[in-house]
C-alpha cells in the first residue's frame, strides 16, 4: 500500500470553474435556468473537474462482489451461491448491468473482492479476493482491521491503476448486503434501525424482523467511538469497503463519482466519514425503493437524478444516469451562446 | 393528401406481446420487479411494437417551428424573431437539442411549418411553411380549416415518408406557443385557464395576466361543440398541428412516440381527441415546470420518466429520455434468464 487511504489529500472543489460554468449557462441559447437540474449537474461537474469543459471519458462502471457471513441469519430470500453465479453472469455478459453499461457507452469491470467460492483464474474479472466472504457479524468480526484496509485498497488500486478515467460509477453484488449496509448506516448516521432496514431483494415480514434483529446485534459490537475503518472491519462488507476505497481514490483525481443505490451510497457515507471533502465529488444517480437510501442521500445532502422505483443494485441506477450526466456536460460544452448564434436574448 | 388524418386506423396495442414481455421480465436474472418503471416501459414498448424485441432504430427527434400572431398581446419576454433565429441555430448545430440529440444517438430534423420569416431554401431543414405564422387568435382565427389540415399533413408526411423509423420524439420552437398551448388545453380538457397558464419562457406577473386574458379571449371564439380540427384552426399553432399529425402517423405504424413538455403534450391531447387509440403509443419523457403540463399528463394518464425541473421545450426532455427508453428495450431483449445463466432464483 503506497498511500494510506485514510490520510489521502482531496483537491478542493473548484468554485472558480463552477462560477464560470454558472455564468456560461446564463449565456447559452435557452431561457436562463430552463434546463433545471441538468444545469446544476453541469456546474457541479465543472467544479469537480476544475474546467468548464470536463472530459468524463472513459466512463467506468466498477461492480464489486463479495459474500456476507450474516446470511447465516436467513436475512435474504436468495442463497449465498447467487453471488458467485451472478459474477459468472456478468463475465458472460448476461446481466442487467451488462446491458445498461453498453447502453451508457461505459466500460464495465467486475471485481471479486470476497466471493465465497473459488472463481477460475481465467474468468474475465479482476481477481482480488481478500477473504472468501465476511464473518457473520452478529457473532464475530466481519473481518480484521488489516483485511478492511486491504479491501479499501482493492477499490483504490482499481482507480489509481487506470491512467485515463473520466467518470466512475460504483455498483455491487453480494447476497445479504442490504443487511450489512443497514448496520453500517446505523453506525455512521445514528438513525434508528427501523428506518434503515428495508426489504432488500424482497424478504418477507419474518425475514425483515430477522434483518432488524441482526442489525441490532451488529450494532452491539461497536463500543465507544470506533473509527470508520473499525466500523467497516466489525460489521462491514468486503465489496462495501472496496467501493469506499474506489470513491476516495476517484475524488483524489477529481473524477466525478456516480453512486448507485443504498449499498453504494453507504460506501460513500463511509468514504465521507474517512475523508470529508470526498462529498464534493459525489453524484446521486437515483433514489431506490430501499428504505434507508433516502436517509443516506439526505445525510450526504445529495438529490438523486432519477426516481424509477428501482431496487436492483449492481450499478444499474448509476448506469442509467450516465447518459444524463454526459448530456449535462455536452450542453455546457457544445451549445452556442446568444452572442455566438446571433439570437436575441429576452427583453431586448 | 392521400389519407385523411382524421379517419386513420391505429393498430391495437398488442396485449399478447405485453404479456410475453411481463412474463420475460419475471424470468430475467434480477429480483422480479426490481427495475421498477424501466420494466413497465419495456412492457409498453412490447405492446406498442407487437414484439418482445423492439427495434426502435433509428430514433428521430422532429422539431417543428412556427410563429404565433398572439405575440402581439405581449405574452412572451422574447421577440418573435427568436423563432427564426433559433431555426438557424438548430441548422448550425448550436442549440441545446443538437447537443442532446447527439448524446441520445438520435437523428434530428427541423421543420419550418410556419416561421414568420423567409428562410433560405438551402438551410438544411425541411421547408413546409403553411403560412408565415398564425393570426392573432385573440382577434381572428389562427388559421383556416384547410391550413390546419395542411399543417397536420406536414407532420404526418414527415413520418410516413421515412421508410425506417423506430422511435419518434417530438419537439417545437415557437415564441408565444405556451399561450397557444394553454388555450388549446383549456378547449380540449375544460380545465380552468388559471390552472393551464404558466410562465413559459419566463414571463413576469403582468405578462402572466396578459396570457390569461388572451386565453380567455381565445376560448370565446369557440362556439358550441367544435371538432378537434376546428379548435386547432381557431386557436392553434402550426407547429402544434404538425406535431399532432406526426403523432397520429407514428401510431399508425406502431412507432412509440416520446413526448417532450407542455406544448408537445398538448399536441398529443389533440391527437387523442382526433383518434383515441393514439394514446396507447405515447411515452411521457419528463414533467416540465410549466403549470399546465401536469394536468395534460394526468388527462392522458401518462407518468413521466424524468422530473428535472426543465422548461425549455425544443424536444430537450424527450431527448434525455431516449437513452432510458433504449435501456428498457435492452434489458428486455438482452438480459439472460435465471435458467439460461444458471442462477438460482429465490427460495430454492
Amino acid at each position: 500500500m503506497t498511500i494510506n487511504i485514510a490520510s489521502t489529500i482531496i483537491p478542493p472543489f473548484s468554485t472558480e470553474a463552477a462560477r464560470a460554468a454558472t455564468d456560461r449557462q446564463g449565456r447559452l441559447t435557452k431561457p436562463a435556468g430552463s434546463l433545471g437540474r441538468l444545469e446544476e449537474i453541469s456546474i457541479k461537474l465543472a467544479g469537480m473537474t476544475d474546467t468548464v469543459s470536463p472530459d468524463l471519458s472513459p466512463a467506468l462502471i466498477a461492480v464489486f462482489a463479495a459474500d456476507h457471513g450474516v446470511t447465516a441469519q436467513q436475512i435474504s430470500p436468495y442463497p449465498s451461491e447467487v453471488t458467485a453465479q451472478m459474477v459468472y453472469n456478468y463475465a458472460h455478459g448476461g446481466a442487467v448491468i451488462n446491458a445498461l453499461a453498453r447502453n451508457a457507452g461505459a466500460d464495465l469491470v467486475v471485481v471479486d473482492v470476497g466471493v465465497a467460492a473459488d472463481l477460475p483464474g481465467d474468468l474475465p474479472i479482476v481477481h482480488r479476493k481478500v477473504r472468501p466472504g465476511t464473518g457473520d457479524w452478529t457473532v464475530e468480526s466481519a473481518m480484521s482491521l488489516e483485511e478492511a484496509e486491504q479491501a479499501l485498497m482493492v477499490g483504490a488500486d482499481l482507480v489509481r491503476q487506470r491512467p485515463k478515467l473520466g467518470l466512475l460509477a460504483v455498483g455491487e453484488m453480494g447476497i445479504g448486503n442490504t443487511t450489512t449496509a443497514s448496520v453500517l448506516s446505523a453506525a455512521f448516521t445514528h438513525f434508528s434501525v427501523d428506518l434503515l432496514v428495508g426489504r432488500g431483494a424482497g424478504v418477507d415480514d419474518l425475514g425483515l424482523q430477522r434483518k432488524r434483529d441482526a442489525v441490532a446485534s451488529g450494532l452491539a459490537r461497536l463500543k465507544g467511538d470506533p473509527s470508520p475503518i473499525t466500523i467497516l472491519a466489525e460489521v462491514g462488507g468486503l465489496e462495501i469497503a472496496a467501493m469506499t476505497g474506489a470513491i476516495i481514490a476517484a475524488a483524489e483525481r477529481r473524477i466525478p463519482i456516480v453512486l448507485d443505490g443504498f449499498i453504494s451510497t453507504c460506501a460513500a457515507v463511509a468514504a465521507v466519514a474517512i475523508c470529508r471533502p470526498v462529498r464534493d465529488y459525489l453524484i446521486a444517480s437515483h433514489r431506490s425503493e430501499e428504505t434507508g437510501h433516502r436517509i443516506l442521500l439526505e445525510t450526504l445532502k445529495l438529490q438523486p437524478l432519477l426516481q424509477l422505483g428501482m431496487r436492483l443494485g449492481e450499478g444499474s441506477g448509476a448506469a442509467l444516469a450516465i447518459p444524463l450526466i454526459l448530456a449535462a456536460r455536452d450542453v455546457l460544452r457544445d451549445v452556442a451562446t446568444f452572442e455566438q448564434a446571433g439570437v436575441s436574448d429576452r427583453d431586448r
